[in-house]
């Protein structure tokens, strides 16, 4: 995001496809890879220092292996990391590329990848940011790709797998997939109560009247985030259910409600977006027949003044006129006579005006 | 709904899921429980007072037990259910979450979930509000689960219980599933009827022209409730259909002309919304036009005023300079050639508006 | 239809299912019912008295039987056919439900239920209003309901069937049942002329640029008019289609080619509702922008008149003025100069509003 | 077309389905029959005088028969045919109804019925005409019927028979029927070019600001133009992928590239309308907002003027005044110190409103 | 494109399908040649000068052999080609036709025609221009046809072919085709930033209030522009779909995942060409509603100057008359009572608009 709003990986053209680019911000940081090793009984967590560390688990281990690496900036770190684990180099490529769209997929039924968008505002500039999430899923590992920042997204999973012996601990990779993807969505609900708030507030100025163009500039920033925020989760939706029709070996039957569960939750996610993207144009309409309404009282206001004062300036004109033989100067009311005439013809003209109620 | 519009489940974030969390109003009320056995031959109503007496009825019970659970705020009393009828926790979840989509699922043929909205009018907000009901349709029973309020809103399906001997009382708790749910469809007639009449009335309105501010407005929050009752409305069309087309043994064959019968009802809101909806959009555009119209017609009176003052106050604003030398001054009928002229150019300034169509 | 467009059957709520309950407009007549006896030899016309008489035709019966009633508010009388025809609760319930989608059911192979709308122009409200059909087809008899109205609407087939032994006499109900389905789709296309009439009215008005509020209005109407249509028209596409498909034992394949050209012409109709709904909305944009344009004239006007006046006026005040001190009073043609510099100040602007094309 | 441009089939309301009515113009010559036998090595063409004569060809002709019938408005000639070619009577009906929809069908394997329409602006009136074509397609024969008019439409085609001895020579009637359909389809792209130059004049002359009501006038009837076209044009589409998959044994396996070549054709045709539409509505946009702009401008133009001379017009009417005791005027330089002051007022207001860049 | 944009290929009309006609701008150079033949250990590049040296490489050669062909509008150098490839006359026609719509079709398992549209703003007018790009693929060879111009367009992939021993080399026909449909793709990318930034800077000028029609005549290229490139890329999606889901021989499975990964580039493409659009329509609506803001204002200081300056302009008008009789005149504070009368009118008008907000 940040100053180019709508940039794309314009320096890969012509590049070899696999090859290892990363076209997001560029960061300073070093990667920080943890390893988390739970079972129902137990658990270790890792913080490791040396690639070479993070390799593949047995395949008869008995914990759930949890490699969860924050950043993906390094082109040489992902690429270690794809040769332990055997990963096939455009999904690495996938994994580098901020700009991907969520989608699923399985290779050869011995790992499957997942990658989808987390959603927030930044606390200092108010807009809409995504961050790219990617997500391999083994046998009895999981790998999660986060891009670098300064706290861990998926913290609170850990907390729950640290806190509890309950379900995630019970379950297996395919499980802890479910509990990372769910805590995203999770956070769409959040972006949309905060896009919800911005509504009403904007509903509320709009109807009493009290908007202006600052108003419609921030009803177009709401827009414009519904748009950004519908082409991250629309395909979030279809990567979802393909996860639950394409029955995968790799996800446990009992993974499956939940994995249902979750795509209740994105396609109301996607009701809300579209119900709020209809308000909004409803409340531009509002906005916009209020400027006019606005326009006809002002107009009003203008002609009514014109219509009163421009005859009686004219009458008032033509008593001061110089010609030497103008009866009317010469009578002893003639001022008073004009006086009242004049205030008549005002009175006239304000009931004609009420009549056709227009003050 | 209430105060805030636009809110949803943000406390949800990070918890595990299947977690009990009642998201809506908080309400004071104790959950109300009441069990009805009931067959072609008699009936028995029943107020629980202890969770314990709530239990599932023996398989080769004589009659239908319909439990309908007044209040679903209570997490220990909705586990507690939960429990003694084998229930998913996933199913739980939805049944005290009060911003869950319309759905139905099975769960291994032992039990089929179906949750929708009730929508009414609040009579004192006048707000379009809904309700989230749920049901557990089993072999020989049904429970219901609606939230807290004053009147029980399934009271007439147990009046006709009570009062006859009809198709309810002869059939099965598939079809005190059907007869619920055609009560939830019929109310959505009833709100359809209040925002049609709505409707026609800002028609009125806006077609003899008194519309102002208001009615916009009015014509905004028409839509709003449309959006919403779109959206509320709509999965439960999808909701029938799986319904019907799944064919699951816990709907009996001759209950399934009734579950078309709902369809085609469903199907009949949704079509009436849509047809309101652009009925609402052409009437902005009628409003919009006709304040157009109405702007042309001031600015055309001010026009005219204009024209026809202005250059009679620059002649009688020429004549009513000081110079020395002016001959027109001293001539003796100089005054009235003057007047003579300014009522003639009066008389071509009106035939002029006139053949242009202005008055 | 009638005072109360936005009305949907309210007095249902609650009410158990297949209670037959008619929800239109109250009707004092009695019920007229026909039988209409034919084959290819012979036909015969009963204007059925008792209600005993108008039974099912024994199955070998040489003759096609058709039964037309002519009223549907009468519950008892719609019971009574039911009961001799055996027919569903939820069939006659949509016989008298005039608020009935149209739609296609067989009953088992044992007789099939159709029911769609007429619709045409009331003669003295010019409102456009539709008529609700029902027709029943067995083996050898058609059963037809239609709303009570002075004139019988399926006079044209009778004497079709009175005047030739055409294809009509050799065929079997169901090509009857075509006959009268194609009769109410002609009639499609008689209201559709209509509306294409007061289009092109319309477009003349708005091109011609004579048109006003009225037009508006009128544009408005023949908008609802089209939603109307469409809503009527779409379902029965839908159930044409599904007659077709469905391949029942009841329609014979010689009728089947009939079926598929009915179908031709309703797709035709909805079509036309399409592409007339698009100029309709076209027409309103050309509208909009004459307004606008008018406007803009207007306000050159007022623009040019002020530009060239204002100045002037001020000019004149100048030397109205009453300083004891201004020499330019007392020259000897300072009055004649100071009229020459304002005709060169009016010529001057004329040429500049000129230049810019403003008049 | 013509006078009434809204207008359906009206006359044929109740009238027996099959009857053959002519409902286009009305014409007054004769409709003309042509045979043009043809294959590799030869040709005949024969202007048909009797109706006896143009009969089917025997089964093992070793001639490819083409009958083109100009003129669908005789029953009596129409019918003939039908007789000879044993035809359908709804074939025949659909033949002389030039308000038929396209549409391709094949009866019993023995014959394919194919209609669609050809379209050209009308060099008089420069309005958008369709012409009704209809197809049967046999073995060894091709019915061509098409809409009387002064120069026979397939003339280029009967040019190429009689010209080469090219692929048209060497195939089957079901190659001339893609050979016309595709001379049908290629008008379409004339058409197409016709409306794409209209709409880069309309653009230019709207986006160099010089557009008045005649403009919008024309973009409207480009639009309708469009909207008729895609009417015409979207069941082409249809007809030709239905002749494509049903795989017709009257079509040879050679011929079919040549169909989805066509196919593609008219998709590009339905493309491109619907850009020129979209570019339409976005030209119909700029033209609005500058006349809004334009509108700004002149309303600038008014304040101005009158911030201007309001002012100063007050000022010389203060010191018009007839008070006895205004010691101003009697100063020595008073009339040119407010001469003055008028100047730096000026002065002000110019920066004032160049500030607020008015102009 | 050039002078004309809405062009079709009207040349065509009546002639025989299958005819070589090139309908682009018409060009001087000649048709440049060129042969890659490569495998993993070796490859040599010839610029061939008779077309008989460009037959069909044998069935068992080593090498891909990669023809380049720059230059489609000689028809004598592609039937050549088509004759040696034993290519079918209507692939050789789509060759030729820079119409076409993007498509694939395989010929009887032997070869594979794709053709798409490369994009790329021209440098000089500034305007979006596509080109005309196919394909054919058989089992050891491809052929690639380009428009004519200064730079070859593929020289990157040969480059990569020329630098290293590489995917390109070490992978046959098939890879190469997506290698240069993935480069075509990458262009789309860089257009798609191109309209990103332009949209930016018009979005940056709209909410700064700094646009004006210029503005407008850009937003609506860039609308023009996005429909084109919609129009272009749309059908490239389905044709991509179409090589994944066909599965055909010559497409290698190593080559599908690569495909995979083009068609999610493709359909992010089009997702950003969607989201842009109603960007673009958004903006329109806020510049739209800037100009009536505007309009307000300006109305608003014109009637706050006329309200105010009219009634005072009358005052001093009333005392400007010249009637004998006006005891006012005489008095000896007349004139300053006057004076304080109008100030305090003055100030009363001031506050009065104030408390309504319009200054």
């Amino acid at each position: 995001m940040g100053r180019h709003r709508y940039k794309h990986s314009e320096k890969k053209v012509g590049a070899s496809p696999g090859t290892l680019i990363y076209v997001g911000q560029e960061i300073d940081y070093k990667t920080k890879i943890r390893r988390i090793l739970y079972n129902e009984a137990t658990y270790v967590v890792e913080n490791l220092k040396r690639l070479d560390s993070c390799g593949r688990p047995v395949a008869d281990s008995p914990f759930v292996s949890w490699l969860n690496v924050d950043g993906i900036h390094e082109p040489a770190v992902v690429e270690r990391i794809g040769q332990q684990y055997h990963l096939h180099s455009l999904l690495l490529e996938d994994v580098m590329n901020s700009q991907q769209k969520p989608k699923v997929e399985e290779y050869d039924g011995a790992y499957l990848f997942a990658t989808l968008k987390m959603l927030h505002f930044n606390t200092t500039s108010q807009e809409l940011e995504n961050e790219h999430l990617s997500f391999v899923l083994g046998k009895n590992y999981l790998i999660s790709f986060q891009e670098e920042r300064k706290e861990d997204l998926f913290q609170p999973i850990l907390g729950r797998i640290e806190a509890s012996s309950g379900k995630t601990r019970r379950n297996g990779p395919d499980y802890l997939l479910y509990a990372l993807m769910d805590l995203v969505v999770d956070h769409y609900f959040v972006v949309l109560d905060s896009i919800g708030e911005k509504l009403e507030i904007l509903e509320n100025s709009i109807i009493q009247q009290v908007a202006g163009q600052q108003t419609l500039t921030r009803l177009y920033t709401l827009k414009r985030e519904l748009t950004l925020m519908r082409k991250v989760v629309w395909p979030v939706r279809e990567m979802i259910n393909r996860l639950i029709l394409e029955d995968s070996d790799l996800i446990r039957p009992t993974t499956m409600p939940f994995l249902r569960d979750l795509y209740d939750h994105v396609v109301q996610v996607l009701d809300s977006i579209d119900s709020y993207r209809e308000l909004a144009t409803g409340l531009l309409d509002v906005y916009l027949s209020t400027l006019s309404n606005r326009m006809n009282s002002v107009m009003k206001t203008l002609t009514i003044f014109s219509a009163i004062f421009m005859p009686l300036t004219f009458i008032v004109g033509v008593y001061g006129m110089n010609f030497d033989n103008m009866p009317e100067l010469h009578t002893r009311n003639g001022y008073f006579v004009v006086l009242g005439i004049m205030f008549i013809l005002l009175v006239l003209m304000v009931i004609y005006f009420r009549r056709r109620r227009w003050f």
